[in-house]
């Protein structure tokens, strides 16, 4: 597959636009879905000619890989529209690198760059009405990749299909989350999958994320499989930690999602001169500084979240409330990366990537 | 959902047979399925109505929480015909437990008892011409569930699809294997999901076999997370080391499979008189008993394989070939199994569970 053939997409529109059904002001965060989707199937070593059809059920078989091995992985990104009807997405270049590195993990074969932009841009203006301008307004865009041969021995699968599937947002989490710091249950282990976005690693937070929400927190903060000493990220977000006027966040390993808001508010804060440690964060030291008054804010970050503050940590029977913070960093990173997003601000870093 | 309303399955039989299209001499494992599949949805919180009709490919949402999350679990079990045409399942009470503790760890709803067993028998009694008798010949059977509400918010779904399909097998390895020891990769954490069949799991394992099989290796034999000193399991079976005439194997914990076919070696060790320890196995114990020659036997015990014999194992460079032994316990409880399952032999364990 050194040579990709010349750039073509097999196109067939919607006879009617869903458009007119959907409450724009009450969404729940994906459940509604626009017009078309983007597929792309892998068979005889290759992927095939990508297609934009319909939004529509598909038919597989129920021997298909992903059903019995999880082998499956996917991204999150969101699309942006500004007052004169501009489309933006955000650093989709870092998308895109990381749904190999998650494919390479989890014995996917790669997907080509072009057909990843080309889908996502026609798919963009087929449905651009469905993206709303106004900050807080976007177009959740989940690309994910699925191991469809029909054969349950467990190895690789020889067909795969790569999508693209969008749903109109508003943010994820509006409410200040209360969160549990994991004692017990863990996300993943060194040498594992952590790091990449695999199917199975959300589904796997489900069941101790339920039993969190039973005692009041909406979101588990995971720790490090071996101790549970340190703090790492919490399933759908890094995390984030302000002791004083420092931020403070766990570097990447194996582990830990490499997120694309995480690395974007710690380049945010260095041209804000706002200092950013990247090192690992103990459980102690953030009970420490809950203690003594020096814990400031905890926030996470992540596309669909954006920026979450976090209200209130329990820990080994230890509530401790965060008192709102006036000068909120949280607020800072969020307005700041929002106006980025929606052409608001100036983009220094060249993370808009206006679709055409 | 306290009272199960009286029994009922939706039957629709297929037109004809797929059976005379298939050799069953040359079976690829799990690639060819049998006339009929057992489905039954859960949706308004309850189990709808089970159905058995014609196996056939299935039409589902691509924002279904199975494609993102990985939130899926399944069971592995084999039915075995005598030479006097009567069916029987192995310890099939097992294999339902399993499947609804690996339910409760992936936020999934238990499957009722009966749902199962009476989809399971009448299923085999409707394809009971693709189960050869013969030791060695065996039904595959394959129950699972994937979350199929269409939503791709990052919670338990509220709709499910739990399933059985059927595949003809012969023995999953039939060579002895050679295996590499984890050194680096791992396949699950403390306080994880490795104890549970979570789809994520077996996908999460691809990549690393697909470099050890580079290296020569068909499997790996995994180890802690943590530190990687100690064997726990190897992905699709558990492990036994014989040193001298002493049987070993890794002690259940959240990190490994409960296997049947473990348990029945341990309780058939213990009928046939031979010494068996569970606790833990380090991996420095097996190199130096590789090493002064007391190291007699490996092997993998699980469903699909029965008992597979390991060859030669590598760690950390060094190789160690494993000299065929003469009275080879892999053997004796392979037969034993064998003999059991196919009704050749006493069943002192009630292990056998007729098909009527």
């Amino acid at each position: 597959m050194a040579i990709i053939p010349t750039y073509e997409i097999d196109l067939v529109k919607a006879k009617t636009s869903k458009i007119n059904d959907v409450d724009f002001n009450n969404l729940t965060f994906g459940r509604v879905f626009t017009d078309h989707m983007f597929v792309c199937d892998f068979k005889d070593g290759e992927w095939q000619k990508p297609q934009i059809m319909p939004y529509q059920a598909m038919t597989i078989d129920p021997s298909a890989r992903v059903f019995h091995y999880g082998q499956a992985v996917f991204e999150g990104m969101k699309a942006y529209k500004d007052e004169d009807g501009k489309v933006f997405l955000f650093r989709p270049d870092q998308n895109f690198e990381r749904i190999n590195k998650s494919s390479a993990r989890m014995a996917i074969p790669e997907f080509p760059k072009d057909y990843f932009f080309k889908g996502l841009e026609t798919l963009l203006k087929l449905d651009s009405e469905w993206i709303k301008p106004g900050v807080g307004n976007s177009l959740y865009l989940r690309p994910f990749v699925i191991a469809t041969e029909p054969a349950i021995s467990a190895s690789p699968a020889n067909e795969y299909r790569f999508m693209i599937i969008c749903s109109p947002a508003k943010a994820y989490y509006n409410e200040p989350v209360r969160v549990l710091f994991a004692e017990k249950f863990s996300r993943s282990a060194d040498g594992g999958v952590g790091f990449a976005k695999a199917a199975g690693n959300y589904g796997a937070q489900f069941y101790p994320t339920s039993l969190a929400q039973k005692k009041g927190f909406q979101q588990i903060i995971w720790t490090d499989a071996s101790t549970h000493d340190y703090l790492e990220e919490a399933g759908t977000m890094n995390i984030f930690f302000r002791i004083g006027d420092k931020l403070i966040t766990a570097p990447n390993n194996d582990r830990i999602l490499d997120g694309v808001t995480r690395k974007s508010v710690i380049q945010l804060a260095e041209d804000l001169g706002i200092e950013c440690e990247v090192r690992r964060v103990s459980v102690k030291e953030i009970k420490d500084a809950a203690k003594n008054g020096s814990l400031k804010e905890i926030f996470g970050a992540g596309t669909a979240a954006v920026i979450s503050p976090v209200s209130a940590f329990e820990h080994a029977g230890d509530v401790f409330e965060i008192p709102e913070e006036e000068n909120s960093y949280a607020t800072l990173f969020k307005s700041t990366l929002l106006n980025i997003q929606h052409n608001l601000a100036e983009d220094k870093h060249d993370w808009r990537y206006e679709v055409k």
